[in-house]
């Protein structure tokens, strides 16, 4: 007898027709005998209805009575799918994060788990019931309620599968699986049958926004075999997993190319003493919260030095207020800026051993007369940023240049065959077209 | 230092506009000193949407699940609040049922309150903040959540009182008070400025909406004074309080006058044997949760038995389908039924010593022409059954010619005082016109 735990987001119960219709879904699965938990978030928009009322409330919502606020949105959906599971003769019970409880730390908006109590879902799943649980949330020690943060029923799900030892964690979404490249913008972007955990991380930090990075790690660190799979449609989906080694014989370099648009790229130049940068800038834009994508120092003819460095453009103004007091402390020349640009990262473990993966990338831009304006390279990613309005060309040509076309791959490429039956490609995409979220975004 | 809870309502969390001018009352009675306990029930709307998408879900959507999602309701509402209050510069910490907790029978939708901790509640107080709890709601001993039925946000306010020893229980609603009768038919009606708690009990029981007998009854048995009084208005309210023994010789015989439009009389006609009535019939009613007001039982003269009763409108056919299959056990003659009829019943202390009341009342409606259905009188309530359309009329006569009208009474005449400033008449009323109530109806 199978145990899988099931996350569907806020799009995927946003009415009443889709809970329906994911109960539907869940009830094939409890036919042929699997033992289910169902992780399910807030309905689509709710979240937004209530963080509108908080506003209106409270100039700053003080984050213990967000967290209070919030998490009805998740009790409304388990309620409502326990309910429909109900009436279609599926027996189902529903709990709050609080009442099995997940324990979490005491970090209001962004917690972490501490602990799982998973008596009650045993329980429950002993008596042949679908235990739908709310995503996202837990309980401090104090018995306050705290939220996850972004990802967080994603997050939610992992955690109970890996106290469980369910035997997948099967994460729907309305895309497809896992990409070569966002299908919207790539036409001829594949579904991948398979990734590993260290390169779903990768991409997922450089822009895909099919799984957030938090959730891919945890399913790494406890070994819990992840499946994206569409809510809606059939298909085998995108296993996630470092469980089975993949044959590296067949293997390409690249698994996917990975971007973010809407980027910016702020220089200080003419910096005396280099010694202290890191404490004039790095510090700041940490604890501003600034996350710094690529950056880069280089020493000039007359020994002063340029940092340049990389942020998102909603970032910008705060970056650039950071940038000036800085430029004052380190006794620097000048800021230059460069808005509308792009990132494009290609990922993928083959590039431990391409070395001329670099060369390629800069010889398939220069072809097509990209300007690269910054590059950089590790063992598991080659970063590029040039201008925004070349994001488009420089995708297609680098995806046909490392052979990640639907037509020139092979079909089983990663020598792995899913279990799942079907396997229609998507035509909505992995990857995001930009990176505005709203503060409490769930996944 | 003077501890109060204070309940507001639905209606007077309705909007964020209000949910902002109750935070401003509740500022005003901290800024002087008060320690507040403040019990909020959802914003009025809430509980609707949340049951049109349970029906949506389920055709009888299970009681377990009902209540994990109407009491989200409260929870939405006391996180608000308590943010309103954060902005105006009131420290502020809101609590769910479960968070205290408040423990309850497992009687799903219609609990009954266990014991409360109310620690949390204690440090809070101490701490200076005003306590927002969620009224409504409590949670079982297996950790399931539970709603406390009709009225429950006043019952969890009483309970708080009592366990916390408060100095008084202010129920905040759309009425100043209580009055001798509804302000909308009788204009002459008036404001008590007291009431004793069995007084208020029967005035409930009878159709006066303004309070459900059972925190009336829960707040005469712990001896927590309690206090409605208009949510915005400025005004004293009425006390309901066996405190302070009501000064008799000053007492008019009567409180109020409560009635109950829409009622029905069903007769079973020739009944062969009188034993069997109570278990073929008031079992049932019972069963089917059928409230009878009033039942006769007359003896004719050949012996036969015929046996009438009252129900609601809105139970006639429930009620006629038990009378059917009563009247073949009972081998009765035959069943009829008069629609259109409404109750009036005078509650007051004062008809225990007053034995000619019952003659003055049917004098009054013979005066006016008003026929009487039905007649049945105890200690401390005289009820008739008249014609729906005699309603008004009725009402108005036995107002005056009891002599509640407001300018024969005395302004103080219960020989109380309130303590509170103002004292504006509204006109909105404290019986309601009908008894259709929701469901999951909320006080």
């Amino acid at each position: 007898m199978t145990l899988i735990v099931q996350k569907f987001g806020g799009t995927s119960v946003g009415s009443i027709d889709r809970i329906q219709a994911v109960a539907e879904k869940i009830a094939t699965f409890q036919q042929r005998g699997d033992r289910l938990v169902v992780v399910v978030s807030a309905m689509a928009g709710e979240t937004d209805r209530l963080l509108e009322l908080a506003a209106l409330c409270q100039k700053n919502p003080g984050a213990r009575e967000s967290d209070l606020l919030l998490s009805t949105g998740e009790q409304v959906a388990i309620a409502l799918l326990a309910m429909a599971l109900g009436e279609i003769g599926c027996p189902a019970v529903s709990y709050c994060g609080w009442q099995l409880p997940i324990i979490t730390d005491a970090n209001h908006t962004n917690a972490r788990i501490r602990s799982i109590d998973d008596r009650l879902l045993r329980t429950a799943l002993a008596a042949g019931k679908v235990v739908v649980v709310a995503g996202y949330q837990g309980v401090d020690e104090e018995g306050n309620i705290t939220t996850l943060g972004r990802g967080g029923s994603d997050i939610t799900a992992v955690a109970l599968a890996s106290s469980l030892g369910a035997d997948e964690c099967q994460i729907y979404t309305d895309v497809a699986g896992v990409y070569t490249c966002d299908p919207r913008v790539v036409e001829r972007a594949q579904r991948l049958d398979a990734i590993s955990c260290q390169e779903m991380s990768e991409l997922a930090s450089q822009g895909a926004h099919v799984l957030q990075g938090r959730s891919v790690e945890l399913a790494s660190r406890y070994s819990v075999p992840l499946r994206v799979l569409h809510s809606f449609d059939r298909g085998p989906g995108t296993l996630i997993s470092d469980l089975e080694p993949l044959p590296t014989k067949e293997r390409p370099g690249l698994s996917g190319i990975a971007f973010v648009r809407s980027a910016v790229q702020i220089a200080i130049r003419g910096i005396a003493a280099a010694s202290g940068i890191a404490a004039a800038l790095l510090r700041p834009l940490g604890r501003a919260n600034i996350t710094v994508d690529m950056m880069t120092q280089n020493v000039a003819a007359d020994q002063t030095t340029d940092f340049i460095f990389v942020v998102q453009a909603s970032d910008f103004d705060k970056a650039m207020n950071i940038a000036d007091r800085a430029q004052q402390r380190l006794q620097a020349d000048c800021i230059a800026s460069d808005i509308s640009l792009c990132k494009i990262s290609l990922v993928g473990m083959g590039l431990r051993s391409c070395a001329d993966m670099t060369t390629k990338t800069v010889e398939v831009l220069a072809a097509e007369g990209v300007e690269i304006r910054m590059i950089a390279a590790s063992e598991t990613k080659i970063s590029v940023v040039v201008q925004e309005d070349c994001l488009e060309r420089s995708l297609r040509s680098l995806h046909t240049a490392f052979g990640l076309d639907i037509e020139t791959a092979h079909a089983d490429f990663r020598g792995q065959r899913s279990l799942v039956a079907g396997g229609a490609l998507s035509s909505i995409c992995a990857s995001s077209q930009d990176r505005s979220i709203p503060p409490f975004g769930r996944g």
